[in-house]
């Protein structure tokens, strides 16, 4: 696949566009103002492999804030301002890496002008921030479809800061509805190079989230469009890192990992591979260093041959398995011992 | 978004391709010959709104099973057979609704032209279903791609079918690679009009599979590609019929069902709204058969608006929560009250 080629930005020294690695962003729920809570989410979130993360900034408390979360935290902080631009230069002010600001409620032409100035000094970008839900009143529902509306409110707002000498940005618009989200986004990669936040907004639960979120971004991702992404959930925010990591890998667009593969399961498998697969999968999480594919596979017939494409594997019979190596059995084991046993494969190397 | 224009198939009664509506299949996990428990699972999945059932064919007891599992269930009940062309011949003598082979390991074409031969007599599609690990061995790493590999198997195993007069086909090329998969389905696509049945194999668990598979699927839907789809999980049969469907009304390819929105919600929220998220869909289950969205939002002062493309909503404050209609407020409640009112105003339409 061929990537789309974009300006690049740098956000907190982590480059953004321009043939940078992709990166996977998620947003705190915490408090903003409760410097402790926050920062401990955020320390989780790197943890978990956050390259960037977003805060909400409600009032001038959670702008003042950002200074002291700074110094707790490693990954750049972005503030998300919605109404009020003094909180956008506040949240400036305390040192935030960069701030996304929506042009359906940020306010007049001046106050952007503000906004703009301050970044320029900080030597920040901005996130131009589209929402189907929020997009400028004088566009909803005027201008053709909802994505040809996204794309024309975002690249409006660009052109407001490039009016300004202000090209530092980039640009998202997203869509609860996925369709409306991917042709947005196509316009978007026609019609400008800055680099594109990619997202699917309220997409719902983990279930319907994950669903949507991969589709939408999925799809932009597997047509070289995209720089960096959020998968958003109503869930743990830490879930939407390891779905972002996981869907980049997916695509092949992030290299390292450790990987499971595993099939369905049919009225082959006799042994019960749904527990095994969810241990398989939590004990590679401690793998994240390594480049390893493994296979849990139903049945020891099939098994092996269709998931040699793994560096390790195991299949399942009847209270036993196989282990194999690039579709090569290499040792059988009793079912209790097994991932035991290909751990112990993985461990070797 | 244009689709595909393929031929028609039919699959007990099911149309699929040729402009019918995208069906949704799933797979049993119950060891065929067990008639009992194999039915009960189809009866589940025909509650969670399966369209098409398939079930291993390990054995001829199996094979021989399906009789009496069809005149328990209602939907179509395909064959899924490895290796062995009688298995194919003996499910298709049972009154299976469809077979599907693997060209990778079904053997010669003497054997193929035999199952082609009962197809016919029988009046039954078949699925030619290549799988990456298991492509023919003249094929494998001979071909450039693993994407032109698979569609060059399956291309070569119409024409085996072809040659024998028979076209009742439809086709499905799954990796374990999302971007082989997504490759060799639009190439599929360019080079033959047969209805196409997408999926991504060995996806993993719930988690990985949803993203691989909503990516790789969702990918090739949104450019018109595919005719019925499976959504492979390691998990319980009917959440990969709940995600085809979730997968189908996200890109606007099945109408109607309840569906909900929700924001991931973010510093501004100030409510449990993951649990309350939770219990909105789990009973917006019961409401499969109203075409309605709901929104549950984090904070009243951006969630009505930013939700207004939903029929109603709430929005979360401290300890109290409003409820909407159209992005219009109507009321508000105290928090443990919200989820009851909200479903009032559903039920009232």
């Amino acid at each position: 696949m061929t990537r789309r080629v974009s300006r690049q930005i740098t956000v907190g020294g982590t480059a953004v566009g321009g043939g940078a690695d992709i990166t996977v962003q998620s947003m705190t729920t915490a408090p903003t103002d409760d410097v402790g809570a926050v920062s401990a989410q955020i320390l989780a979130l790197e943890r978990a492999g956050c390259d960037i993360v977003r805060a909400a900034i409600p009032d001038e408390a959670s702008a003042l804030a950002l200074a002291e979360i700074k110094r707790r935290i490693r990954i750049p902080l972005v503030a998300d301002i919605h109404f009020d631009y003094k909180l956008a230069l506040a949240a400036i002010g305390s040192g935030a890496d960069k701030i996304r600001i929506n042009p359906g409620n940020i306010g007049s032409r001046e106050r952007v002008r503000e906004v703009a100035a301050a970044a320029r000094d900080a030597g920040i970008p901005i996130r131009v921030g589209v929402n189907g839900g929020s997009l400028e009143r004088g566009l909803r529902g005027g201008l053709g479809t909802e994505a040809e509306a996204l794309a024309a409110s975002a690249l409006r707002s660009c052109e407001l800061l490039e009016s300004f000498g202000f090209a530092d940005i980039c640009v998202s618009a997203k869509s609860s509805d996925v369709v409306a989200t991917i042709e947005a986004y196509r316009l978007l990669a026609a019609r400008c190079d800055y680099p594109l936040h990619l997202g699917v907004t309220e997409a719902g639960t983990e279930f319907s989230g994950l669903i949507r979120g991969s589709a939408g971004i999925g799809a932009l991702l597997a047509d070289g469009i995209g720089d960096t992404l959020r998968v958003s959930l109503t869930a743990d925010p830490a879930r939407e890192v390891a779905a972002g990591i996981e869907l980049l890998a997916s695509l092949g667009l992030r290299r390292g990992g450790a990987r499971m593969i595993s099939c369905p399961t049919c009225a082959r498998c006799r042994y019960d591979m749904m527990k095994i697969a969810r241990e398989v999968e939590e004990r590679l999480a401690d793998y994240r260093e390594r480049d390893v594919t493994v296979a849990v596979m139903g049945c020891a017939v099939n098994g092996p041959g269709e998931a040699r494409a793994a560096d390790f594997g195991i299949a399942g019979g009847d209270g036993m398995g196989v282990l194999f190596r690039h579709g090569e059995i290499v040792g059988s084991a009793p079912e209790p011992e097994l991932v035991a046993r290909l751990f112990e494969l993985v461990d070797a190397g």
